[in-house]
């Protein structure tokens, strides 16, 4: 258990938060570029308290609307140029964490005199990692990636069909600024899937982590049972305003670091699935919930033990069973009818995604990341032969 | 649930890490205050480890040594004038919370012009709150107090036998370097008392904050857990490294506000513990031991459930009980005999404290802190009346 930890973010959690956009963003610059995606937050009012904030403290902003479901480099290099020619000093992001990775990777692209794409893996030989960044500031208007509290973005080169990451400490928001009321206009769907999306944050750490770390077992076990309490209440009615707290509130933990320090864990899931969405148009967290079921069941079978204490500590299964790996495999199936029974997909078929491509999406997936013998990393390294047999239980 | 959060300390956690105390102080000066106390990181060679690694980057130092265990006012001033006579541009704690708390005070004395005390809570009328003090490595010996990577600082005022505290952004350390392997030394009787400390810290936010944060009661639970599970093997060997690494770090997000986020919560216990620890030579741990489980059963009448809750997730009590204020005290009575099993005392006869001042520690405890109603900051607000008689019970 050697790790290092620091993250500065500073959070300002509750609702009404967005009326101190004002003065938080005054602290980092004068003119904003504001980052957002396809029109809902002008839409349901909360661009306008956004703007209506920044006036008080007279800050003068353009904006780079328009950022896709799964960010493309296209729209990295868009904000980018607009926040060179208007010669903004501070970032808005508003909206999903599509709109707070693009506001992320343009932070970082501005600074930067090559291709922003170089910041991402792919296998490059010369990757460029950002040490400098414009101060940013991140407003989520969806729980789901946690995005406002960590230093990750993901974007998808369009042209060769590559989802990836870049994670460095220079990326970590000035301010989070979270807002639970403006995520109540969230549709059911997409509410499940930011469900879905937190869980996964978790469950890849606490699943692909080292041994013998009972805090953060802890922690994250008691970060998802809440998401299993309060996520189905944000679903059924998304006015439930303490429902939605609660549930951002998870979102932020859930990847902010506090429940993975010193697990030193994997993100197969992730990576997986995103080699899914660059080739097909698929909500992240829906993607998830079809690959982390069959993703469990195939680890499942390595460590026994440790799905095990999922079944019983988090699914809450009490039955006895013959052996660990078929109480692990009761958690799982409780797991799985729970995505389901708020409205998550589990299968490929539902997002109409067939068999044609399992093996470019392995191919795609450890491109992006590999180990030493060219594995995956996760518990255990997965080749590429496991990714599609594991896949193809999921058609 | 509005709150902010921000701590931007640098964790570096594992076992060795004391080796990287040379790099990471070059990062923020070239001469060093080193802040130790009575002498046994001198004796344990934990002092030599850390001048070995100072050469490596050719950090110069001078001493501040001799911290009391509860810090005393005319310590920062000495050790503020060893900072400014010197010209250090460093400080670096080395030693449990006295040598930590010292440190961080004098961090901000040296920048201030007026008396030290002015920046401690006690009842004045012009506060002075520190906003900038010269950079701080912490490097615990001792896992208790969390101070590494917190913001505050205890410290007591002699003349006036008052203990107080200081709690402002400043104070964090720029890293908290937390080497489990330099706590192995510590004998029986203070690694029980920082298990107390432990324990302690989290209990106050969970009992005093707001109804309605389950992620933090399940932090705060799963914390506290893991240290009735580990601490008792930490006190039974004190070689167990594994032990000593899980008590270390719950000692650490025990208090830097993972845990406490958005629960608002008082520190009752803490307060009236500092009154007696003020005037006797007492072990801040060991007057806990004595003050949290008197202290639970005044406020367990007044929230019983949260109090069942305590007794049914943390001390994993089963059995039915006919009131919810039962349960509760039998937890409370479990949690008690914990704290006998590991070798803490739990009456204040066992500190050789009668009831000729019990008048005085509330008045004092009153000093530094009270609300609006002159009471105690706690769930329930506390009067002098409320802090007599509660410590009554635990004569």
């Amino acid at each position: 258990m050697n790790f290092e930890f620091q993250n500065p973010t500073h959070l300002i959690f509750g609702t009404g938060s967005i009326t101190k956009l004002g003065e938080a963003t005054k602290r980092y610059g004068k003119k904003a570029l504001i980052v957002t995606g396809g029109g809902s937050v002008k839409r349901n009012g909360t661009f306008d308290k956004a703007i209506a904030s920044l006036k008080t403290t007279g800050i003068q902003y353009v904006e780079c609307t328009g950022i896709e479901p799964n960010p493309r480099l296209s729209s990295i290099i868009r904000g980018r140029d607009i926040a060179r020619r208007e010669k903004c000093d501070v970032i808005i992001a508003l909206g999903g964490g599509s709109a707070m990775d693009a506001a992320k990777a343009i932070a970082a692209a501005v600074l930067y005199n090559g291709d922003p794409w170089d910041m991402f893996f792919h296998g490059q030989q010369n990757q460029y990692f950002p040490t400098e960044a414009m101060p940013l500031i991140a407003i989520p208007t969806l729980a789901a990636t946690g995005s406002e509290m960590n230093c990750g973005a993901v974007i998808t080169n369009e042209e060769s069909k590559i989802k990836s990451f870049v994670q460095v400490p220079c990326l970590y928001p000035k301010v989070a600024l979270v807002d639970p009321e403006l995520t109540v206009s969230v549709p059911k769907d997409q509410t499940a899937y930011g469900v879905c999306d937190i869980i996964t944050h978790i469950t890849e750490g606490y699943f692909n982590g080292v041994d013998d770390t009972p805090i953060q077992d802890r922690f994250a076990e008691g970060a998802i049972q809440t998401v299993l309490e309060y996520g189905p209440k944000a679903v059924e009615n998304g006015n439930n305003i303490e429902a939605r707290t609660q549930v951002q509130w998870a979102s932020i933990v859930a990847l902010n670091g506090w429940v993975q320090s010193g697990t030193n864990g994997g993100y197969p899931v992730h990576m997986i699935e995103h080699a899914l969405s660059a080739h097909h148009d698929v909500t992240h967290g829906a993607g998830l919930a079809v690959v982390n079921p069959a993703w469990m069941r195939f680890a499942a079978k390595n460590r026994p033990a440790k799905f095990a204490q999922f079944a019983r500590r988090v699914m809450g299964i009490t039955e006895k069973f013959a052996n660990p790996l078929d109480l692990a495999n009761a958690g799982i199936d409780k797991f799985e009818e729970f995505l389901r029974s708020i409205g998550c997909p589990t299968r490929l078929s539902e997002l109409k995604i067939g068999e044609e491509l399992l093996e470019q999406y392995a191919k795609d997936a450890l491109q992006v990341l590999k180990d030493e013998n060219g594995c995956l990393p996760a518990r255990p390294p997965m080749t590429k032969e496991d990714i599609v047999s594991m896949l193809r239980t999921a058609l």
